[in-house]
């Protein structure tokens, strides 16, 4: 356990990299030592992000997105925030150079590069990496996350659908071949990118799914399904663009197996996450919006049972940027280093 | 056919009243002759909605929400946009005066009264009312609507999941019981009606489900759907609230018949909607998204079929107060007049 | 008077192009025959704007944005919907072959070209024509534009300035120096460009003023003020951006010129309008809202004077796209074509 | 300076109210011992508030809105979070049991009640309060909060104004004449209460203004710049309502004083708030914008010359529920309590 580590964000100009700067500006023992950016080089960091103007760390400038720079600012672990395919780069040379990295693409979550390559639709460079990272989703990989270096952060929409899912399949409480789901994201998950399909004039009064009938996220989804579950798993997963800035929230439906009494759903959830301190299991009528969630690091889940069809319903909401992206990866960062898992996350 | 028709909207101070008015203002056969509330009497309709203030019918001052003063408007078809369990008490009496009547509540589309009973919780009063209204989804029920005297037009959600489902499953294409559907609401479908949930507020930045697992829709949903299965049809079925004024967006799982060639779904959707108005099939890669139908009377409709997991996956869009409320009901006034259907509508 | 005339849309799929369309669909006399745009020649309007398929004209292909092309289409009067810069190169080359022009940038607007030059910071090539051209703000304009060949659509934000003002310089009722301006616009105000300023997650939840103290609009906004008062009139104007698609609200405030008797503002803004089809003045407690004409071609404005600062204030709400752009445009049309001045708009 | 201080809220169930818990679970010093209101008697804070269940204090229950049980409670400061009216009754008894008192209602902010009255309709029963109550503007009563027992916090629109005119006036840089003001307000300023005014689908699409021309505010914001001008000062003061949930914008137009060299205002404004942690000045082409502010307890403010009309533009950016409101009591709370001015905030 260290009481204090250095940390680099690379590619730090995104929504997730502003994210990630905002948790470690109130993290107890992380202390960011560089921000990297293609195009900002040489901007402090609180004139690219206003919002923390005059606080910790704002005269940071932004260097360099390179691997000698990067080590030279002293870093002992890197989070990147880049896009996927770009990851790659930097990864195998950070490593090597004896940092400990944290990567929020979809670059190693992916343990079979064939299925990466399928999905993606580019040649992956790295494929020992991709077999040795550790799936950054703490409440399943707590354990192998401990003393990792190279930690896998799990996607926004995987992580709304793994947690309720997992432990079901887990105890072999569901049908596999009947999970579908329905995820509605906010805009924010496109990134901080010039594109006219994200203009607020697009989005604002809009709902529309895309990605469908494959949504690259598959990939990684059913990888880890099919793992908890002991046999492959296919899943129909629609994602849905809707009108806020952060936030989403997943509806899951799903066969019970035969014979499986329906009380134990809420058991089976109970026993995998009271210990961890960022999922809430609702009770009673309440169900998950996302707006009891954003700019915190939880991710609410409800379940119920549908006598009428006999299926179960999982409903969960996370914040994309926190949960789902910058704050699932401090909370790997706080279990690699040995610290309490919440730290500077409450 | 008559080359002009005197109409009135009872309970008119809601968000679907206020449609039947934009409507009504562009129409080239329906003359508005009356408009009620129990609250406004004596307000003129530019004054109670100040958008239409200075166009056709802005002077007309609304009057009581009673049987005798609508009558004595001169009256010969009513628009109910009544709270459900409200139209019960108009319906029965302007029938009996001679007055032909469309229907926006819940009131008379559930032709078994138990099963309405069961998801609304109220004894219902008229029932064979109920038997003999005519379910007013002007593309399914287009020649029973023609000289129709009740007409019970069909809600929101059920409109958004029925016409992309009833062909399909009157071919026989689809295994009943493998439908399930995740909707997405705007804010309108609530009501003009003061309760915090629907605040400004409250629905900004958030995604929550609501009437988990038995909304009260599914009554009438799954009525028709399995009038078109020639069996009875079980969904599950998860409403969504977003924060849109308008809009709703449906996203249907179903598995294919065995055998079924999928090439199939779309002949049949073709062929059931081509000489349709308002419905859109899209073609390519287009996928349905709600700002494209807002304010408008359209549906679009698309479908895909996912080869790994066997599925077909439906998705349409509508404005729940076009399509789904207000101009429905004046689809079904021109197929009951023997106007155009699209009279008044484009 | 013609009873039909053949138009074109050049530049057409920006969000004004994509207005014009909207009215152009609904109009009894114009007959759209030509869709142009440098990036989508060849695809149906239909394609272009899913909203419209089905749709009159939707199966309209774009051509190129090249003055041959527009007159081989037939167009006899043309609506330029380019950005300010583009439509000094095509007005000219337009007007000698014959057909008439509205453009809906500011290049013609500004009489002064020294002064178009400094508030655009570029060379104005057709001074003659900024000369002669008729600013298209039809209540004030309205005789002018009868058989005008080259009409400069007046902007968003002036038109919301405007016609609150001119009634009352003209009757020197405000002291000319006293006069601030508070603009709040929608995002579409900003084009359908790919900007990072302009995603749905900058806008969402922000306000920001932008172009201060200098905003380009100043120039045509003074222009018309000085024209009204007869002395040169200097304003403060700010322009904010809100999270809203559609609609311009603007505030004024400005001091009574000594003497003045408080109640001539009413008199003399109805004087000016009450004839106007789309200027709605507003009466008792009533303010202007912009969701009150969105989608509409109408303007609202209310005045109040407050005896504790002597100052008047007015307020005004209308589209952008509509009143600020495209539905002007129509109007000017309507008036050049010697139709009824709300052909269509309503 | 105490280390560690009981604290009460009393009519906790607003949007000030659950920002204050939001602050409360973050304070190093203050200890939340009770939670009240009028209808949530023995619900859970985590229940009333799911954003903050399985937090700090989420288990605490509401007791009743009365002093003794307040008393009861061991609570040495009380925050008020009551309507206006409502302050009255609680401000005597709880200081004359020994209590400290936050009020973050107009109710002790009005130093002559003959103007709270005329400004509120409402006799003001406790004149002497009001008369000795300090005025909760940090910045500006520093040295007066310092051990103060009844602080009347300042409201959220006098905040976004009073801080960047008041140190101006102080130095006797603008005409006092000369201040007119335009703002616009997220919809959380007008609470959490059943209003059909503030219903999701009123103010989303929606821009208008309200309170024209004689606003409640306006009472407060005059004593405050009358104090610091040395004259009576009246000013024109519109408030706008803006579909955003959080954030208040300010824009301010003023004269400069003959003679008075526009470079000193940046010169005033940052001799003024230099030592304030909570005042953002902003530099070179930075404007505020609300969404850099939002859910922190900065205050950004810029200002600028217009050399065209000669007037300085102010424009500030602020969460009315946390600069505005719940931030800026516990701020309060800080000094009063000889913390750091910035406990808990940042």
């Amino acid at each position: 356990m260290h009481s204090s580590v250095k940390v680099a964000v690379v590619g730090a100009s995104g929504y997730s990299g502003e994210e990630l700067v905002r948790q470690l500006i109130a993290h107890p023992h992380a202390e960011l030592v560089a921000l990297t950016s293609r195009q900002l080089v040489g901007q402090t960091m609180g004139s690219v992000f206003p919002r923390f103007a005059g606080m910790r760390y704002s005269e940071l400038p932004f260097i360099a997105s390179e691997v000698p720079a990067i080590v030279a600012s002293g870093a002992e672990v890197v989070f990147l925030a880049l896009p996927h395919g770009l990851a790659h780069e930097f990864a195998g040379p950070l490593l090597r150079a004896g940092l400990r990295v944290l990567d929020l693409s979809a670059d190693f979550r992916i343990k079979d590069v064939a299925v990466y390559e399928e999905f993606y639709g580019e040649a992956h460079h790295e494929p020992a990496l991709a077999a040795r990272s550790i799936y950054g989703l703490a409440e399943i990989y707590r354990d192998s996350l401990r003393g990792a270096d190279l930690v896998a952060c799990a996607g926004c929409y995987p992580t709304s659908i793994l947690l309720p899912l997992i432990p079901l399949l887990r105890e072999e409480l569901l049908e596999p071949d009947s999970i579908q789901v329905c995820s509605m994201s906010g805009v924010s998950g496109a990134g901080r990118t010039a594109k006219i399909d994200y203009l607020y004039a697009e989005c604002n009064e809009s709902v529309r799914a895309y990605g469908v009938p494959k949504h690259r996220h598959l990939a990684e989804i059913e990888q880890e399904l099919s793992g908890a579950a002991g046999v492959p798993v296919f899943i129909s997963f629609t994602p849905h663009l809707i009108p806020v800035t952060r936030g989403i929230h997943t509806t899951i439906y799903a066969k019970p197996r035969s014979g499986v009494d329906v009380q134990r759903f809420g058991e089976v959830l109970h026993r995998a996450y009271d210990g961890s301190p960022f999922v809430r299991l609702l009770e009673g009528a309440a169900l998950p919006d996302t707006k009891h969630v954003t700019h915190s690091n939880f991710i609410d889940i409800a379940w119920r049972h549908d006598p009428r069809t006999g299926r179960v319903i999982l409903l969960s909401a996370e914040d994309n940027l926190v949960k789902g992206a910058a704050g699932q990866a401090v909370q790997c960062l706080n279990i690699l280093c040995g610290w309490n898992e919440a730290s500077g996350l409450l």
